[in-house]
């Protein structure tokens, strides 16, 4: 149905660059929003019962405040997801991608306002002479929340293009989040114990969608997710953050996602050049079952790319003979940017991360520094451990972040003192 | 951008058949919901600055029934448009069309069961010795109102085919709600006019988009509207009937839909064969600017495609130059359906309806009955009325449109004890 509609996308790590579906988080999406809303019923049942449908009066022994939350919340995420959906078809211009998902987050600060939610942050120990104990950010720290959603969404997009990454690490994070909910829901306080009950009843649903997707985009792909599962994600995360006033908390489980988009930061601020796509570079001849070719083809994008084109040409040809997709673990390498006409902070900037480790450099005959790999967690990852199997570089990245989420527990649980302090009063 | 992204249909009834944007709905719908997101704060504004942020325990000052309220209509409502975008993108299958609305109206249904309302229906005087004066349809009526969306959203695209009438008759129909609204808005029992009010927050910005979309939809169209909107129409009726507690009242605004439905249910259960398009049918020999063809077009639908192709190939040729579009006011002609292989029943049913006029027939040789006009409204008034312009024939529905809701107003304000009561207890 997707392929018919012209919704699909070319798998470029991957011999032969087949053809697959795209958007395909609209399902995830749409299984989690009919999820969700079925439960809208469940999770109300006692106090529907309990409610007499004869009398005004009592109109306020149903908690009203709890199904405000419960409807922000999903009226938010189904925004994301239309958008995101609609970004997969139309292409929408950037100025459209920031400025929607912040009218998406009016229903979801409404609520957060009406539950007494803080707007001040405890300042660390070592600046309270300077800021005092806790300084209010007020309206500040709206705006704040309001681009949670945006950060989020564009965190896992960033982090992207090799099959099952993006699912993956939303998985990890939202495993995290429901650890840290347990560990949470026990609290004295009956409001501290809701807020992680109502990020459970969502981020439940989210992980088993997740993983549903995950079986059929990780590696060799049957799907892609396009931008809709992003979206969803990125929303998922900002609402549970938000509404379980646990938003700062929450982006520590981004550790990775920052330290990528802080090492992306040259590249995307256009300090040193951008080539328009950054994934790490798939080599046919450094992968089984494909011929070996004569000349090397690190960097020689232009070999590269006649190659793809054979092979795409022979793929075409076996296409009636279904040929097992497990079997071409291709490998890849670290993808290289062109240096011509960058800066001279741009070149100050590469030679400082190669003397750092952080990228690998290539000269001209004249030794003229002339490219560098990609500022990317994935590049970064080949860099260091060198070329792998798409599989092995995907198992690396979640196993980062799975390391980087229990660093953000055992930082929120036992330094938290020192900077973190329950946001719910 | 949407043309680029392939979401397009073919004006059939231009010469030439033009192509054009599809689902420009989603546009509509979108601003829609950005501006009742922004309207959120702006409406429980005076609540919000009453609202002291450090105690608890006055919580219930603020009317978070209401903004339950609004927020399960904004849920359901973008549920919808999400819907109606991915069967315009994905062209999904019939049980999903049926299904999905259901769950997308779960939040009404909570809200409005939260807010008391009542589950029975008053019966006419004429038979309360058998039902006496009231009928409690319990569980029933829950089920009635789950079909209110699939029903309006139904009752919209089934009277199509013609530029601007979908749009058309909503702007109808919306205007409709509004005056019942304002007539009723000063009800004493301030329940009844909060509905009506309620109503008017979502009908008013309702209005304003169809009327922006009516102004590129009307004829000669500029653009289509696709499912996306007449879901997005159809919910928004849905939503404010049941919420607004008037979904029995909101049934009689539909009379010409109501009537185009039943019309069709011949063909609709297949009693009768039918065509897969059963629009008017464009006479190019009839239009001005276009050659007089030589044979007689009436019923001919292969020598009609034939020339429309004709028409296809000049209008290719010249689409180097921007003719006017006002120019091309074609003639329309009811279309007809092949009654080859019809049962007993068929035939007998069409020869009631060319009996009471509703049909034109037409004749083989053997004085066989071989064709009728199809059973739309659309083409009931060609046959009434004879061939008209596109743009008189769509001024000619919703003046009907416009009668049927006059209709519906005196009925609801005169006839009404014999039959309604305020359904706001």
């Amino acid at each position: 149905m997707f392929l018919a509609a012209g919704v699909s996308g070319r798998d470029m790590n991957k011999p032969g660059k087949p053809l697959l579906a795209e958007s395909m988080g609209i399902i995830a999406a749409t299984i989690y929003m009919v999820a969700t809303m079925i439960f809208l019923p469940i999770q109300f049942y006692q106090s529907i019962v309990k409610e007499p449908t004869t009398s005004i009066s009592e109109t306020h022994t149903f908690p009203y405040d709890k199904l405000g939350q419960y409807l922000s919340a999903l009226l938010s995420l189904q925004s994301m997801v239309f958008l995101g959906f609609a970004d997969d078809v139309l292409n929408l211009k950037w100025r459209f991608k920031l400025f929607l998902p912040t009218i998406a987050s009016i229903p979801l600060l409404i609520v957060y306002y009406l539950s007494h939610g803080v707007t001040h942050v405890i300042v660390p120990v070592q600046m309270r002479s300077v800021f005092g104990q806790s300084l209010d950010l007020g309206p500040l720290y709206y705006v704040y929340m309001g681009m949670m959603a945006v950060f989020c969404t564009n965190a896992i997009n960033i982090l992207a293009g090799v099959n099952g990454v993006e699912v993956g690490q939303s998985l990890v994070i939202s495993m995290t989040v429901a650890v840290y909910n347990l560990m949470r829901i026990n609290s004295d306080n009956p409001d501290t114990a809701y807020c992680h009950l109502f990020s459970l009843y969502l981020i439940l649903p989210f992980m088993a969608v997740s993983a549903a997707l995950f079986y059929w985009n990780s590696f060799p792909a049957v799907v892609f997710i396009g931008d809709t599962y992003c979206y969803f994600a990125g929303m998922t995360f900002a609402v549970v953050g938000i509404l379980g006033h646990f938003s700062k908390t929450l982006l520590l489980f981004f550790l990775p996602q920052i330290f990528n988009f802080v090492y992306s930061c040259p590249q995307l601020f256009r300090l040193v050049p951008c080539p328009r796509h950054r994934l790490p570079q798939f080599v046919p001849s450094l992968s089984p079952h494909t011929q070996p070719s004569s000349a090397s083809n690190v960097g020689g994008s232009s070999d590269h790319d006649a190659e793809a084109e054979e092979c795409l040409q022979s793929d075409a040809d076996s296409s009636h003979t279904v040929t097992p997709l497990r079997r071409t673990d291709g490998i890849l390498e670290p993808s290289w940017a062109d240096l011509s006409g960058a800066s001279a902070t741009g070149l100050l900037i590469i030679r400082i991360f190669a003397w750092l480790g952080l990228v690998h450099t290539k000269y001209d005959e004249r030794a003229n520094l002339v490219g560098y790999t990609n500022l990317t967690l994935l590049n970064l990852i080949l860099v260091k451990l060198g070329p792998m199997s798409e599989r092995r570089l995907v198992w690396y990245t979640l196993g980062i972040q799975a390391l980087g989420s229990l660093l953000a527990l055992f930082i929120r649980h036992n330094l938290a003192t020192l900077i973190y302090e329950d946001t719910y009063k």
